[in-house]
């Protein structure tokens, strides 16, 4: 019998402004940021470690510390739980975290006290993996179709899927759970890559990562637009220049347009021959992307990164709103509600190609991307998820990506393990990287003072 | 000229559980409490006094110190601002604290940020009134189309209401203002209470309270429902034989149920005669009240006490699934983005009755409702603005309700400073309030031990 006897709650933030990474017409100087949440316990791991469950959600700075108050909150609640009985019911587990009325008030089931769930239930997840000896996505796949549906929070989706029809969509794709995690196996799950294009990114830069991800095996190119459509155009010409006719673009605008605009924008760049234009407007606006939808169409609609709960992403699906679903593993609440988006996706013949990136982001996806083939859509036809190429190596078993595809994950839990010395270097603001930093500045300072 | 000296950041906790007060289906024991800001100045107000203004935002309770780490994060930044220059653009007071895309990935636009960014806005509001001389709702009336639309925040609605037809809308409203403003004087703005009906309160309590509130003038009476159909049958019999056929009921299920439940569990109580369901399920769900809307009517669907922003609510307007407009002035992210919500609600010609109650929402709300009257609905027909008579001894300026009626606020700002000892003796968890119960709490448990 094991008990969590403590949490770790860790802002551990990078300093990726300094070289533009993640520059978008939105987000123009992120510093991409965890806020990082361990459970130890007093058993032993199957490999004969402590035992231990490590979860994150992703930020972009600023406010780290608050998600990591509001994460503290609510794992201090799972100290001196049975990690045996927690693993067993782990819709449990959710269900307690998310019965605090008090602090329900402050979404609900949004913004910050849902981002620090994600993060606390994420780890809770890892934990469980660990305890199995199964990397996630397998722990989930082994389920049976009544233990899967167990774990989803299904409340508010009965007018668009019941208990009994998610079932029977399960049900339905356990039969050929075996040949596929062997197709895992031998190549795979594709995904493209966004590093090429941050908006920050000079021409030059953009046209040799272009070449780059073509020479490493992409098929797919992102590019972010919408701060100068003159520079779209420019930055989408050399992108169709490198990487020919026949592969594949798309453009993220990260919610800078109104809705009439989105569809005035998107079209004026329909020529470079787009398979989706991503968060085009508000991410709160289902009807605003459906009326995107109708107005540039054959170009698809892709948002998800920002869509904050269940109950928003039903609604996407019922309109007919979005043509691929772009959950975020760090923004719904861990596995628990990603299940329950993964269900109505597949009810509603809707693709999910998971955000990624940030920090760890890429690392969980991964399992949610492997889930999804084994045991719910079965299928990774048009399907392709995200995958950016930094601060994978501050991660104990880090994402890898081989000919465009993520590699089936092999080791216990989440992949969501961060090196200690990461978090001892990177630790907001007294890490060892931020406190040079700091002095370095003061330094600066002082000798322009005294010049 | 004055400048912002300094912030104060109070996390206020008032202990209403203890009394069941504000009990619902869904919060079973809050304790209304307040995320407190109080902007300090150099400057000196029209009486003479310290020029500074106060604000906050409500919660429940547990998490109220997130949304005040927060705050004053946000409110840092207006140290130094000129306040007169602040309050000519109050517009870009709130695009400058808004601006902060680190801060922003943090919603975008709802939750704690936008809880928080609301505590702000309203002592920044405060102040401005307080500069002026004025009470807010007056500062906004006596502003002319331009200024007032200059004000709203109008990003992502101009698929629904472009700034044109906004000053139109406004401008045809001009005319009668003085007349209206006159009509408050003499009758002020017509409320309903809530304060007999909550779930807690047994049935004696509820037939007494009912009959009070008849006593005292009220003409609409409140109920929460949602945790037992019979007990729901039961309390509406018992409120309907107080107040009698003619008088107005409504029922509130405080999110409890999905669509397909909330149709149904409406229906049993419709020989009751109500005129609203409240909250029926998530308020996220614009499609799903709208499907509840049809499925109830001629019972209306009323929501917006946690609809985070604009973006919703036009929504929830475009899709046709409201049928009164239930804004929260702690929620929205201020008068900046209150204005925007009444403008989209002219326009689509849905009646605009405030959420209240909690702390301090009364004190605000009052001046919603009146700059709605005076310059933009231009009508009081239909409306009914929420009342609860909790908690206004603690505010210097509390609202005065008499005959059902709010009266019309003279005294310049927002209504929302808070007594100094009020704040000292319910700050948490050091205020003498909070220090006294938890020494008791820990006398009582050593007294437990010794016996």
């Amino acid at each position: 019998m094991a008990r969590i006897t403590s949490i770790e709650i860790e802002d551990v933030r990078f300093p990726t402004s300094l070289t533009a990474d993640g520059s978008d017409a939105m987000n123009k100087d992120g510093d991409y940021s965890a806020a990082y949440v361990v459970l130890r316990t007093d058993g032993v791991a199957a490999d004969g470690s402590p035992l231990a469950g490590f979860g994150l959600t992703f930020t972009t700075g600023r406010g780290n510390d608050i998600v990591a108050l509001a994460a503290r909150q609510q794992a201090e609640q799972l100290i001196g739980q049975d990690v045996e009985e927690m693993a067993a019911d782990m819709g449990g587990v959710y269900r307690f975290l998310t019965s605090d009325a008090q602090m329900r008030w402050l979404g609900p089931e949004k913004g910050v006290v849902h981002l620090s769930l994600s993060a606390v239930m994420n780890a809770a997840w890892d934990l469980a993996g660990r305890l199995a000896g199964k990397p996630v996505w397998r722990l989930l796949a082994d389920m049976t179709p009544e233990q899967l549906v167990d774990v989803a929070d299904l409340r508010y989706l009965s007018d668009a899927l019941t208990r009994d029809e998610a079932i029977e969509l399960l049900r339905a794709k356990e039969s050929g759970k075996a040949a596929r995690i062997a197709e895992l196996e031998a190549t795979g799950y594709p995904c493209y890559t966004t590093s090429a294009g941050w908006l920050g990114y000079s021409d030059e830069k953009l046209r040799r990562l272009c070449q780059e991800a073509i020479d490493e095996g992409y098929n797919h190119i992102k590019l972010k637009v919408g701060a100068n459509l003159a520079d779209d155009i420019r930055r989408c010409t050399i992108a169709r220049e490198v990487i020919g006719p026949d592969r594949v673009l798309m453009i993220d605008a990260n919610q800078v347009w109104d809705v009439d605009q989105a569809i005035e924008w998107t079209n004026a760049l329909a020529p470079f021959d787009l398979l989706w234009i991503e968060e085009p407007t508000s991410p709160d606006d289902v009807l605003g992307h459906a009326a995107i939808k109708r107005g540039v169409a054959p170009i698809g609609v892709a948002t998800g990164e920002h869509c904050h709960n269940r109950v928003m992403f039903k609604q996407f699906m019922q309109a007919g709103a979005l043509d691929f679903c772009q959950l975020d593993a760090g923004r719904l609440a861990s596995l628990n509600e990603i299940v329950a988006v993964l269900l109505l996706a597949a009810k509603f013949d809707v693709p999910v190609c998971p955000h990624a990136g940030g920090v760890g982001l890429c690392e969980m996806v991964q399992h949610v991307s492997m889930l999804d083939f084994v045991a719910v859509s079965g299928t990774r036809e048009g399907r392709v998820t995200e995958f950016v190429d930094h601060l994978h190596e501050h991660f104990t078993d880090p994402c890898i990506v081989t000919n465009a595809a993520y590699s089936l994950p092999r080791l216990p839990g989440y992949s969501t393990q961060m090196h200690p010395a990461s978090v001892a270097e990177y630790r907001f603001p007294e890490g060892s990287y931020w406190r040079e930093r700091h002095a370095a500045a003061a330094a600066s300072a002082n000798l322009a003072a005294a010049v």
